[in-house]
């Protein structure tokens, strides 16, 4: 039962082995229910005691990488890699795949992260900006001739800006000499995304998943690999030790290169044979309805959408400018039982980011808009 | 209490919320009692949630930097730098503080992977080479001129071979002009180490600390982080975004560049406390009784000791030859409940490798001991 500010709202708790609170944070952000069970069981087991070269890591491994595949809708091919997080995804990419020039579309500061490794890594980098808030029509976005690889941000954290999923798919069909990598961070599961048509879609565990950080998973077509293993063959570089090819070959093991957050692969694949048995479809809907109840709550409150036209809204990072300083707003729903994350950067202190994961169950949700309207 | 094979042998089990073996494999390993506390601790408090830029979070991350700096003996200058893995941690040293050549003393795997790294990443690499199971004297070593960096193992987990620590003082204090890097992953914080004196000491924790793994640390001079920011300043490349310069500036902040392994650099500062508490001293006094407890049991068994010189081999992992092989003793002390390591690469049926760390309690060692000698 919960205790504090949470009963004032009349909500239940998260869960057992978690404290009174929901944590509407863009990420970290909510644990799942199902993580501190899931760490206990895998503790009581001795699973972290356990060689990753053994045949029961392997296997859970394997039971982690099924679930994933089956959840995601992973392409037979394509391989999911295991990383620290989506930063460390988008080094091993651009060391790995990119010989000379990448393109990126700017949407936000995580975008622009991208850019900023390709840049640091020594490769031209061609950049589409538009201002923070703004969003792409990917029909209409043409990509210069010799670009090895295209950036997106599904879902940018920072701004709240999502791009669309066809629009995605379309892009890289027109540029099928164009490698295509997708930021899917705070997109993956819920946000549709067509694997089959890139070759790069990268996340860390700590949104959408609800896991305490430290692992991230990049889903990688048979191209991008096979682009990595030219450029090695070539003797060009592709990176030190956890170089995308290495990678790859460990992965087809269901190992990995070096001492994994074995841990945190297992309770991933907790959440997601979780989120499988209350299916997509239905997490997808519950999420809408949540979305749907938090823009009401915050219109009601005066509080502006930031991203002005609604297509480029994402759905699971809400982004609001609230009238007079958003540091008010933040205290009293943190007070409450209900933190929210800041602006990014220059937003900081003008408006609210909100979380809207299936972490968050519809109850929570209700209390978070009945203090929002408070 | 005991539960299974342990019971037979009279041996209270690990802890509370661990299963009843003992690893003695030499990492991953026994997780250290604390473990299981410490994470449900951190999860009742909701600190895997926390914003890493938060204050709260600072401070535990604070904690356990000082935990580890009394622990370590860390000089005041020096850095904690936390990444995902010790090979992280040579590929970061390489990227941000290497220009152009290194030298690596190379006295098994691990030794050979840090060589790998540079030389994968376009240095010029010059490698002082032993067979495995022989050692370095140290104070005859000479490193060519020119040599940026030189690249040690304290302890090499591969064939059990460890530096004598005053050495390595010695060649760097010869050396003045060379920045030293010491792998120390099965070194710390056992095995003694004049961190003023080298530049980079990195270690994982699912070793001596007994932590699931997941997590590197990364201890750097003040002249490790200046060397990569003057080469920074150059324009030259030092790596991606997670390089040496952007790792130093968020440490200041204790922070870290992208959303770290919170929970883990948590726990990790509850078994340097821990160890702490014990005290060193103590903790040594207590591994060289059980070293030698196994390496007495290992005589009598007729198996023969690994690095042929004794002041060679390694009080932390012990490797020996087994005659006729080591297969069976290996699955014998499995059933007992006391799973050791098999040789690495090439040893890997001929010899075994037994963990002699802070978390192998002296009733677990009599466990053991009692079981290789039945």
């Amino acid at each position: 039962m919960s205790t504090g500010p949470l009963a004032l709202q009349g909500v239940p708790a998260p869960g057992p082995g978690l404290p009174a609170r929901w944590y509407f944070t863009v990420g970290p952000t909510q644990l799942h229910p199902v993580v501190p069970g899931a760490i206990r069981d895998a503790l009581a087991i001795g699973l972290p005691s356990w060689s990753h070269r053994s045949a029961p890591a392997r296997s859970d491994v394997g039971r982690t990488v099924e679930a994933l595949r089956e959840l995601l809708g992973i392409p037979e091919g394509h391989r999911v890699l295991f990383l620290s997080s989506a930063t460390e995804a988008m080094e091993r990419i651009v060391e790995g795949a990119v010989q000379q020039r990448s393109v990126h579309l700017v949407n936000g500061a995580f975008a622009r992260r991208f850019r900023t490794i390709a840049r640091n890594l020594g490769r031209d980098t061609e950049v589409l900006e538009v201002p923070d808030g703004e969003g792409f029509e990917l029909e209409g976005v043409d990509l210069p001739p010799g670009a090895e690889l295209v950036a997106l941000t599904q879902n940018e954290t920072s701004t709240g800006v999502a791009l669309d999923p066809a629009g995605i798919a379309g892009l890289a069909r027109r540029h099928r000499e164009t490698l295509v990598a997708v930021d899917t961070v705070t997109a993956t599961p819920l946000q549709p995304l067509e694997l089959a048509a890139v070759d790069a879609a990268f996340f860390s565990v700590q949104k959408l998943f609800g896991l305490p950080a430290g692992l991230g998973v990049l889903v990688a077509s048979p191209r991008l690999v096979e682009r990595a293993r030219e450029r090695q063959a070539r003797g060009v570089g592709v990176g030190g030790y956890l170089h995308l090819p290495a990678l790859a070959e460990a992965a087809d093991r269901n190992e990995t290169v070096a001492t994994p957050n074995s841990l945190a692969i297992h309770v991933l694949g907790r959440v997601a044979e979780s989120y499988l048995q209350r299916g997509l479809a239905e997490l997808r809907r519950e999420s809408a309805t949540a979305a749907g109840r938090i823009e009401a709550a915050a219109a009601a409150a005066g509080w502006i959408p930031f991203p002005r036209e609604e297509r480029h809204r994402s759905r699971t990072v809400l982004v609001f400018e609230v009238p007079g300083g958003s540091a008010t707003v933040r205290s009293r729903l943190e007070q409450g039982g209900f933190p929210v994350a800041s602006g990014y950067g220059p937003h900081r202190d003008t408006q609210v980011r909100i979380a809207c994961f299936p972490v968050h169950s519809p109850a929570a949700v209700e209390g978070l808009v009945r203090l929002m309207r408070g």
